[in-house]
């Protein structure tokens, strides 16, 4: 999985007709220091994710693999909402905290 | 899921049984400001999409999780047209205009 | 998919049981404007794509989804023979011309 | 699959049920001489991984291949702890030596 | 596929339980002309590939479609000891040559 932080959002009204209810949400990845990248993923959401918050997504086959996902045309899903992370003991990544750590 | 325009179409007579019927369009890999990459990609189309359009393609085996692509050797699908699609609450791109937003 | 070019062919005696009767072929991956890239794949063949042809293949689960490949440990498969493409109304690539169209 | 190293963790309390009581760990990706290169993966563990070990990690589909994995919405799974790795004869990593090994 | 060259082997004896048997190689991923990139891989192997020899190997879920990888969490599998490749009628590589052919 990567980490990416919700930026925005997508609206198509002339889809498939299995992806009527997903949301699709715009998600740039963000680097292990949480810092913003050129990638992105327009991504389905399984957890009710917000703009501006870091979430978790899966590619692939195992973007299908949620309740909200199963059996449609999807390669890309947020299957979780990160509180934080850690790396070499120090945090990175705080949620409620507007910006990345950047004490080290 | 990643966004691309519609560029063109491409033919071939002689093809896995599998895809005929199956139309194949030319898709140009967008960034998240709606400015067209190098990356490119052939997708099969799911929902009618035409030339110019900006639409949404899945890749891998999410491609077959369409009723137009079930089953055959097809890795990326077009599974959505694009309206419009919000960064940082600026639209960067609206359909039925010209040229991506540039105001922000 | 992506567009390829026939470069030549590999040949494995040792090889894994259900690979026999597979024929590999060597394909040069092309750009958009059908110029050779750096990029290759070794693909099985469902069309009976020979040496110069201009190819379309998929890749990953997708493809085992012909008749040629499936159930076995292929990822890459030539599923259609080009005749042509184009792009913004011009074409690109036409079979049965020597090189590239340059015209635009 | 690919060789990295664990060094951390994330912690996420609102996501998907699936994967209630999978521990996601933040690991760097080596490359063959052991040297952390710039990517990252979130992954499942299947094998009790600590941080500051150089694990093994499969991708994709495969990635749900383990009893920890089957049937959720992850990408990624450390499968093994690396005990050593040898490139033409010489050894470049080796577990209980705090760097990796560098006397070639 | 690609192709590679088996330089190295890796020993993991903390591992998920559906690898015990698996010999995991590390293959270095070579260029249409046999030169060695810096890519790598560490891959199963379906076929008693040895140290020094070039082989194919598939990834994803296709590397699961052998005997010896099946329901595996391996997402890269050699299936095939590569004999000799040509590329625009040139051979650019044969077994039991010490080095790739540099003839052209």
């Amino acid at each position: 999985m990567l980490i990416g932080r919700v930026v925005g959002s997508l609206v198509a009204d002339q889809k498939d007709p299995k992806l009527l209810g997903s949301k699709l949400l715009v998600v740039q990845q963000l680097d292990i220091e949480a810092r913003e990248t050129s990638g992105y993923v327009i991504a389905a959401d399984s957890v009710g994710a917000g703009e501006g918050e870091v979430v978790l997504y899966a590619t692939g086959s195992s973007a299908r693999n949620t309740h909200a996902t199963e059996g449609k045309p999807i390669d890309a899903t947020i299957m979780a909402i990160v509180d934080t992370w850690d790396v070499h003991g120090v945090t990175r990544f705080q949620k409620d905290t507007a910006l990345p750590v950047t004490s080290w």
